[in-house]
Order: C-alpha cells, then structure tokens, then sequence
C-alpha cells in the first residue's frame, strides 16, 4: 500500500460521508422540483416554460447527483475485493443514467426555445453546458470502450486510466458551475420587476441562491471524496485489471 | 518517494506546462481588460459603470490569476530542497496580493452599487462570490497562523496542511465558477435591445464568452497541476518543516 495518510483526527469514515451526500444530493433534487413547481408553473410537455422547468430538474437530477453517485462508486471499500466487472457494469449504467436524464435536460430547453422563437447556444451558460455535455458523452464512450470492452488492451486501459479519472472530477465541476450559472440567469429572467424583481431578494430568490449553494457543496464534497488518498484503492495504481477479460474468457 | 506514477506518455514536465499557464492566464488578464475598455466604457472612479468595470478585471486578475500563480509556488521542483521560509514568504505574498485586488474588486461593485443604489448580495452570483473570498480570508490568515508564525506547533500544521491544500484547490474552483456566473449575468444586463442583443451573439457576446471557457480551462489546468502527484513535494506527508522555526532559531 502507498497512501499519504492523513493525520487521524481527519479521518471519517466513507459510508456515513457517503449517507451524507446522498441526503445532499436528495435534498437538492427535492428543492429544484420545488422551486420549479411551487414557484414556476410546474412541469408540461407543450413547449412552454413548463417544458423548460424540465431543463434545470433533468440536470440536477442527472448531471450532478447521479453523476456524483456514479462517480463515488470506486470509493465504495466493498468494490474492492472481489469480481470488478458488476461495479464496472454499476459504474456505467449509473453514468449512463445521468446521460440520458442529461440529454432529457438539453431536449427540454431545445424544445422550450424552439417554440418560443428563441435562439440556443448564445450564453456563456449554454457554450459551458453544452462543452461539459460533449465531455461527458466522450468520456462515457471511451469509458466503455476502454474498460467494458473485453478486447481492449491492457496497456490502452493503463494509459487512459488516468485521464478517465481526472476528467470524471473535472466535468463534475463543471457540471455544478454550469448549473449555478443557470440557476443565476433563470432568476434574472424570471424575477424582473416590482415587487418580485431579483434585487428586492423575495422568497424564491432565497430559496434558489440557497439551492445553488447546495449544489456547489455537494460537488467540492464529491470532488474531495475523489481525490482523498485514504478512499481510494489501494491497488489504483497497478495497471488496470484484466478481470473483464477474466470473467468473460477472453 | 511515495508516488503513483503516470504512465510515461503522460508525463509532462512541470515548468513547460507553467509557462503555458500563465501565458493563458495574462491572455485572460488582457481580454477581460480588452472587453471592459473597448466594449463596457472603460475606467474609472466615478461611481458609473465604468466603476464598475474594475470589478471583472480585480477579480479575474486577482481572485483567479494570481491565486493559481501563488497554489503553484510549491509545485516548482526549486522549492524541494534548500530552506523552505523565502518560498512560503511567496507563496504567502502572492496570495496576499491577490487578496488586495480581490477586496478592491469587491470594493468597486459595492461602490458603484451604492451610488446607483442598487441592492448588494442579492443574485446567486453575489452570494457564491462573498462566500468565496471569506473563505480566501480564512485560508490567508489560518495559513499565516500556522505556517508563518514561528511559534505555531508542529502538531498543528501537520493537523492544518491538508486542509489549507483542500481548500486552495476549492477557492480556486468557486472562484471561477464566481467569475463565469458573473461574466453570463453582465452580459445579460448589458446585451439587452435591438442588434446588440445577447442572444443575438454579437461580438462582444462572442469575446467574453470565450474569456468564460478561457478562464475556466485555465482553473481546470491548475487544479489538475495541484492534484498531480508527481509534481507534489516528494515529502510532502511528512509533519510540516520546522523550517520557519530552524530559520528564526525557534
């Protein structure tokens, strides 16, 4: 084993962090379904801002929470031991998951602007989004292609590795600015004048700034259960595992 | 040594990728400079928008540029050996600086603000970015506390380091997703009408959005630097140096 170990008073134990960000994790899933229902007309098909109150659900749900559960897999110290190929197969479905709820999330905004006449991809919201959409769909094609494939070499699995690692905690960064950016703009739109107007911080102002901040907490605290060296493997480092070869005979 | 070691095609040395990183920080030091001079008005202290002006690029410069630019300061395979007190003396001075530009960035939206007598603190943006610079206020004073101090025991930096190093990667990421949420939200209230409308993507939306992708690559990469364990001091788990204390007979 080769951990840099943190000095004992910091040490806390993964499953009941772990409880913790799911909680974290439901509690903001439960306030954007709130916010857009309570505060935002609820949820529809038809085209109208109902269609895009889909949008920042869908992307909460999917590319932030399920996301950061797919992501925490590895940490999980019963994956450990034992046949890898279930928690692989664990690990891509729920990653798989958050991208089709993610490509719901973009649908729905599409759609929203489409029949309003709107344009897409014009604010710096959108070009970030839509950039940590396309890293997540690469990732999770190159994911399956590297890790689920039975064919692919071991050297390929060795060299990317690595890189699957370090952008799963990027693009969950990027994820959570991309929402606060979102959530920040939705109000500007929503809240304009007299006595609901942004800058007057009414009710739904509060609530949603205090979504945001949820939403950031819970990524810093997914991205720091990732790199904490003590959750990690303890095997990380050896070339990646042949055991999908192993349990498929190949 | 205590390393996990990338394979060798993913080796990259440290100084090269350095002068990359500030060469695209100064670039992003230029642009927002650029944007807010040949675009917003310029500068000045008036308490006008042009007040205001000063605040994207304080902050961008200090709250993002120079911050990475003091994180990185123990990445320089110079600091690893010889006495440690002149490189913490700049680690510290930098991220002082960049302190002092992020209080008058702050300083100069609560100023223009208040002489148009706007409400501060209000949109998500606020909040994430107040919260983001109380946070660097801590870490600057805690990491003078335990580091600068030639009194402060040992025990209590070794407790303290990890959390001083978790932190500067955190700040940096609130930092810009601070930044990115601030840019998206200025362009919406300055793009408002008829040919220079936001969603019409003029070229001020186009610059300043890639500004918002510049400065967020450039937040990744040094995240990504901070994280990289070979570049970490080899040492780096030992208890904290009693360097300060050896260097001013403590």
């Amino acid at each position: 084993r080769c951990h840099h170990r943190s000095p004992a008073m910091l040490d806390v134990p993964f499953l009941p962090f772990c409880a913790f960000l799911g909680a974290l994790g439901l509690l903001c899933v439960a306030m954007v379904g709130t916010w857009c229902q309570h505060w935002r007309g609820g949820f529809s098909l038809d085209g109208s801002s109902r269609t895009f109150n889909w949008h920042p659900v869908l992307m909460v749900t999917g590319l932030v929470v399920l996301y950061g559960a797919a992501a925490l897999v590895y940490r999980i110290p019963h994956t450990w031991s034992g046949p890898k190929l279930p928690w692989k197969v664990l690990h891509g479905s729920l990653a798989l998951g958050a991208f089709v709820l993610t490509v719901l999330g973009l649908a729905a905004v599409f759609c929203f602007h489409n029949s309003q006449g709107t344009p897409n991809m014009y604010s710096l919201h959108s070009w970030m989004g839509l950039g940590t959409v396309l890293l997540f769909s690469c990732q999770w094609a190159a994911g399956f292609g590297a890790f689920l494939l039975p064919w692919a070499p071991t050297w390929l699995r060795a060299l990317y590795k690595p890189i699957h690692v370090f952008f799963g905690s990027t693009i969950l960064m990027l994820s959570v600015a991309s929402c606060l950016s979102g959530i920040n703009e939705k109000l500007f739109f929503s809240l304009k004048n007299g006595t609901m107007a942004y800058k007057l911080l009414p009710a739904e102002a509060v609530f949603a700034n205090t979504l945001g901040l949820l939403i950031l907490i819970f990524g810093v605290l997914v991205v720091a259960a990732l790199a904490r060296p003590s959750w990690k493997r303890p095997d990380s480092n050896s070339p990646d595992s042949r055991q999908v070869q192993d349990a498929l005979g190949g």
